[in-house]
């Protein structure tokens, strides 16, 4: 694949996923720096994403878990939880993948992610 | 579910997942503090992995891309990683799921990872 | 301990350490997931704080040494500061313990704490 | 060197380096724990940042790698992203340090840094 | 206090708290770089553990318990947890603050603490 | 660029900084997953390391800084203290920025880092 063709599979992978937070983050980051925006979509999305040997689901449940370990992307947890139902996830799932973050990140990591997962549902529903 | 119900389920859960290095990690807990023993037993896995809502197999799968983006528990990874493929999760998803992990920990947390999973997979073949 | 117990004993010590933030993190949590609000008061107040062997004021303290270093927590460091206070540690030595994770935790942290505890200490005189 | 030098030079440092906002950090710093205000210019500024061996605009791009990377200090950091600017650091150095983060820190690090590093940029500009 | 002050301080109350492994990672810093041997004496032993307003029992279990939620310096870790016991802090009590870590830092750390001191009780019992 | 160049690019810039511990890394890498191997080579050093806007001496000293502070790959920060000194960056330079770093990712971060830098100086002396 070259560049255009990463970059055109990355965007759609992207907008598979991303619609809503996940887009405004891209569009703000593309507003300040257009190669990362570029870099992020070839690379994230074009390279590691679109990659065979995993589905798309259960890699989008590892970034949750990640994301809510990790505690330091409250915006990027919150727009990943947002693809995640996008893709078709129960809330359910994902406040599972949540609650199990507790004994690997503490329990503050998986308190704060709740409160963004319960904001967003709540955001969803208007 | 009382205390020696939690700690019998999370007893048949931990040796569902782990035969091997996360077995052998509990049992030198046990010989220091047996009551942590006991306490991880009956919450991670009396409470936490028996829960429904979410497959056993993408918890395993997300606890892998916690610990890889954390890297600060090698030891437990290893475990993990072992537990996944005693579950029947191919090396494939669990190399899939570690390398997706460049995104959001950093790729010297991918590659620690991916060098203790290319250990384990050596371990298991002997 | 069955769990009616394990709950009871854990509200017991978290109304004891919580009354404020504390409280109002757990109450938001049990609007979005009942389950996680009953294992967080039985694992964490009713399994481990309720643990003899150390004094309840050295567990406050330590638990702030650890929010502020790791600085993924300000909701929980906020609250568990209040807690301290409640319990009659003074803001003192509140203030000694984050001022000294200016060495384990960077003095950012340090730094983030400190205007956490002097948000708090105002709201408490109002 | 005695306190009261290593004050004095450590001031000059930081009024070299920090005009706006990492100043109103260490001025609110010195309201609560005026201590904390003097061990930080001594130690950071007096003895850290004054030492010879390395040039203060390596050690300002530096600073933002890390806190950048660590995403635990987002005031500090943007602190220390204008501090880069008032020592004539372009931001197109900066933006390079930021992107380059993400290989250590995670895409949401870079990418949380990059939104705060815009803000600045916009705020110098009023 | 003057530079030759805070020295002799800070050795002072370094030497109490360590004797054994925490001396040996000093003697192998200074040999590296003398400066960082004198920095970390002087501030770290000389200005912050010296200070008033907090006993050295507790600064040493808040030390403990921020290094287990953190995860990143065993040597350190393990150097602190020998200095508890120089303090006369008992096992237990070392134990008891690892243990509580399991919730703010996770399992994984409050485990490789735990293994830590295990591993350094043995050695002061030969 | 296409992913050829991309390839080529990254393993001339690669190449330039690594020669030993990194280039190590990357063949035991390329031995387990040839696939991350490229993707490492073509992003990391194709699109990043090789960007204008900053020289590669000061971007090598950000890594060092990073991965000083993050504390997380000891494996990655001796190769890129070998790659900084490949480059023509002096040994006081690696340690200034090594010493800065106990600012901002505590001084355990800080010695661990001295001492795999001690390590390395040692190795490659003989």
């Amino acid at each position: 694949m070259d560049r255009s063709d990463r970059y055109t599979t990355g965007r759609k992978m992207l907008d598979e996923i991303h619609r809503g937070p996940g887009k405004q983050i891209m569009e703000r980051i593309a507003g300040i720096c257009p190669d990362f925006e570029r870099l992020i979509t070839e690379f994230a999305y074009g390279d590691i994403y679109s990659r065979p040997g995993l589905d798309l689901r259960t890699r989008q449940l590892c970034t949750i878990a990640a994301l809510t370990a990790l505690g330091n992307g409250p915006r990027q947890l919150k727009a990943h939880i947002n693809g995640a139902l996008n893709l078709g996830i129960s809330r359910e799932e994902v406040v599972e993948v949540i609650v199990q973050m507790a004994l690997y990140g503490g329990f503050q990591c998986a308190q704060n992610a709740l409160l963004l997962a319960a904001e967003l549902f709540e955001e969803r529903e208007q």
